[in-house]
């Protein structure tokens, strides 16, 4: 459905330059609506699953700690749940972050958003980040979508393309610029180089820097087909919004 | 030993206020020399393990995925392994910090920096924070120094004290400021709450925000019995250090 809602609004923007083409109700269904921070309580993940099936997002994004309560709450309505693993560092040990992703799913995650080994990537270690990304794949059975977050900030372009080179070949469903806990969040132009690179099946997930109706618009111009912000509501309701 | 050289410092500060009394080397062994940044890779973390060694600081601190590695390094040596769970949101399921502080130990860990999960305890849920302590102080066997994060920049007074009441009563080695990643690090006068609260026996970790000498002898004064930070080398120089 989001394939089919892509090509419709490249097909619009492509005939009306300048103008956002897309409804506040289709870009809902972009938004994975985000709460990742460490103080969100039970009451603050309640409130986010309420937002999201009112607005109709597409999933809400959330810590490992708050899938069960969101799985509960959403069930019978048109909102998935996404969790992550490895984040925001993506630093934990292989095992570590497929485990936790094999107990999200568990606990009713239908997308897992991991977070790419960066510090091997920066070493040049390849085999390491493969071998982590094929981990949570693994783990990730049918029906489970599967993001990797490369956290575009901390990549030079050369360490950008390879990232989504090794998750496009561990099958993985979606490239993630950012966590939104670095030092910069999604910026066009490496959208533009992820979805280049990964070619028009795989998805490219802009997060970090989703701060208005015209930023989401711009992302899903340059090739994004999903969009991490926590500041949903107000992007579809043409209010610019400050941080995630 | 870190006991016996509390103790000492202590006395010493008593009988000499204003002047930093503890030497370069004893301040090495209040240091877990730190390295938890995203982008850390295999070089950056085998510097790590020589310096400390250099400088006898008391461990290092690193992530999950650099266990192995450091555990090799050391071998044979005055320096300790300390590695994360949860880290640094502190907002992973349960199970999923159990399996990763359970792993980290497998691989050669010999203690654990656990993050609390403080959306739990913002939102009142003490029975929640409790069984996660609870279930990591269960994997962490023999010999193993469990400390807990408390996250203190976001927490209120109140929130402060019940979180070291729940590791005391949980059997937890130490609590600890700070995670580095958040709005602030340690402060000396959240350092001397924790201690009030806890008693003498346990461990108070002062990390973030520990950026010179005189910081760490005002930490230690405050009531610290360890100290978490990137920038030990500078510190024991006498030079002033910025971040972590």
């Amino acid at each position: 459905m989001i394939g089919r809602i892509t090509m419709k609004v490249s097909d619009q923007i492509a005939k009306v330059s300048g103008v956002p083409p897309i409804s506040p109700a289709e870009l809902s269904r972009y938004i994975d609506h985000t709460l990742l921070k460490a103080d969100a309580g039970a009451p603050d993940i309640d409130r986010l699953c309420e937002e999201a099936k009112q607005y109709h997002f597409f999933s809400v994004c959330v810590n490992g700690a708050n899938v069960i309560q969101c799985a509960g709450n959403l069930q019978g309505s048109d909102v998935k749940v996404c969790s992550v693993a490895g984040f925001p560092l993506g630093a934990m040990a292989v095992k570590a972050k497929a485990y936790e992703a094999a107990l999200a799913i568990e606990d009713g995650a239908r997308e897992i958003d991991m977070v790419m080994n960066i510090g091997a990537m920066k070493a040049g270690n390849f085999k390491l980040v493969e071998e982590d990304m094929a981990a949570i794949r693994k783990v990730c059975s049918s029906g489970v979508l599967l993001k990797v977050i490369i956290e575009t900030c901390l990549l030079t372009t050369e360490e950008i393309i390879r990232s989504c080179e090794i998750a496009k070949t561990c099958g993985l469903d979606f490239v993630k610029t950012s966590t939104g806990f670095s030092t910069a969040g999604a910026a066009p132009e490496h959208i533009a180089l992820m979805r280049k690179t990964v070619g028009p099946v795989m998805g490219v997930k802009a997060a970090g820097g989703v701060r208005s109706f015209q930023d989401a618009v711009n992302m899903i111009n340059a090739g994004a087909t999903r969009l991490g912000t926590s500041g949903g509501i107000n992007i579809i309701r043409g209010q610019t919004v400050k941080g995630y």
